[in-house]
């Protein structure tokens, strides 16, 4: 699905005349929308979707779909440096199974709690088995990260490990044994992260869909290229005893990994080990921004890296 | 499906100690959410899902789809009578249809020029046609419309019509004519209404699962009864031929209307023709609130009216 698209089409016939003040600071097209609910302050609005069978397998449990359903929201309120206060649910099953639903609560609360977020309200349907969850925010008016804002020169900085979603997710359809399973189930929005990064980072995206295609939108956004260095790329431990293309092939195009990718200017490289430190997280820098348009991958030799997956649908190659 | 008891067991669950102020104003179980986004500043928050087949007939247009995804969360603002602001959309499509995209987001855009909505942010993904929409609005502190507040003496109000959306579904679902089918293709939220009640109606409650469903709500968070005269109901055009039974069958249990249903103390009595003329809209008092518990049905002869319709789950007969 092309959805970024779809997203653009919509974005193009439901825009209005600037001549009149919405409050919308930031509207469509980022990780989530920013509005200015009064004067000097700023909501963080974000929305996403978990479909059975398309976001998550249809036996995952329902422990584990209540976690998702808020972490891939926390992810895009932490890509944009906001901290997270409030949800809304809108769950659609296709029985109403009161232990299902318990556990379902209880795995959304065992993060939710984790970040404060409290559950303000939603709507429980019939229907197939689908989770929207509406996630709000804040931040200080002018200070959120976006995906634009990227400069040549700025260093590229992912958190954690990349891979291990995606890895699992394979070994999963395959019937084979799974080590990291709660890499696919239960991602860690870097939250905290996210709220480090404001006025340091330049730009910055959870990714989601795959390092180059989430890179990608920060690259349009951006206007500028990057380089990536596959050896550079942190891996899930569960990809140790891979070949390497098949390792960077999930480096650079699994989904689900939930992490930051963010751009920082050189003058900021010392607070990598800071924050690293403070945060007891992995910060890798795997590249850095360029002048031109679109990613280039160096493998370890130096030249360019090729991949042929078909997860680079976003990518445009270097002219 | 019992989607209270489900939205009751998530209340318990996801509920927080009052110790701390997490800023929710009124949370989980209105028609929406009332949030403290800045001191003296209050933001209205819904949440409802359309799915294909349970919310609309699975041959709906596209444009239908989009305005009335819109128009069900506008209906729960209304109910509040908090005025809308924004909105976040989440879309799940069997096929990245731009044809089918181009015309939801007219249908959308039909409804949210009127009420100056502007849609901030979204998702659009894979999975059956489903549309998760999140209304956002504002309120004055502490001036919004509950359920809760109704009096025994206060007069029990709905707003245009009832029965005409179940009417038509029927009539569709039996492949006969349909005259009416926008009322429930593309029903109109009561927006200003729903505004100019603030500072008079002692409850409020959007109608969409029904009349005495919905009233059974108002009836258990105002914790009185009322007494509905079923001759007083107003009636859509397409009910004119009907029995007496099976006309007041739908306007007491059909769904899908999304007139406001409102309680008003008979000190503001006066207003009911004022609002009427001035917003262009049929307003009728249906019956009053009553000491006790639940909702019952006089008919014509003054006797209690006994409906045996399915629709009447969460009706509460005069203990």
């Amino acid at each position: 699905m092309k959805e970024f698209q779809l997203i653009r089409q919509i974005q193009r016939q439901t825009s209005v005349s600037s001549s009149t003040d919405n409050g919308v600071r930031l509207g469509i097209g980022d990780d989530a929308a920013v509005l200015e609910v009064a004067a000097g302050q700023h909501l963080v609005a974000a929305t996403d979707t978990l479909n059975a069978g398309t976001h998550f397998p249809v036996d995952t449990s329902a422990h584990d779909i209540g976690y998702k359903c808020l972490a891939v929201n926390l992810s895009d309120l932490a890509a944009m440096g906001a901290i997270p206060r409030w949800a809304l649910l809108s769950l659609s099953l296709p029985e109403a199974d009161p232990d299902w639903v318990q556990s379902f609560t209880t795995g959304f609360m065992s993060l939710a709690s984790v970040h404060e977020v409290t559950l303000v309200g939603g709507d429980t349907t019939s229907g197939p088995l689908s989770v929207s969850l509406t996630a709000l925010g804040f931040i200080e008016p002018g200070r959120q990260l976006q995906r634009s804002g990227a400069n040549p020169g700025d260093l590229l900085v992912v958190s954690g490990t990349l891979g291990g979603a995606a890895r699992a997710l394979d070994l999963l359809q395959a019937d084979k044994p799974v080590t990291d399973q709660h890499l696919l189930d239960r991602p860690q929005p870097r939250v905290e992260l996210g709220q480090a990064l404001v006025g340091h980072a330049s730009a910055c995206i959870d990714i989601s869909d795959g390092l180059l295609a989430d890179l990608g939108h920060v690259l349009k956004a951006s206007a500028c290229g990057a380089r990536v260095e596959v050896e550079k790329l942190p891996h899930a431990a569960s990809l140790a005893g891979l070949e390497d293309a098949e390792r960077w092939n999930y480096q650079l195009s699994g989904g689900d990994d939930y992490e930051l990718l963010f751009t920082l200017p050189q003058k900021h490289k010392a607070m990598l080990a800071l924050w690293s430190q403070q945060l007891d997280i992995k910060l890798s820098i795997i590249g850095e921004i360029e002048e031109g348009e679109g990613s280039r991958c160096l493998g370890p030799d130096g030249t360019v890296y090729d991949s042929q997956s078909a997860g680079f649908e976003h990518f445009s190659p270097t002219p």
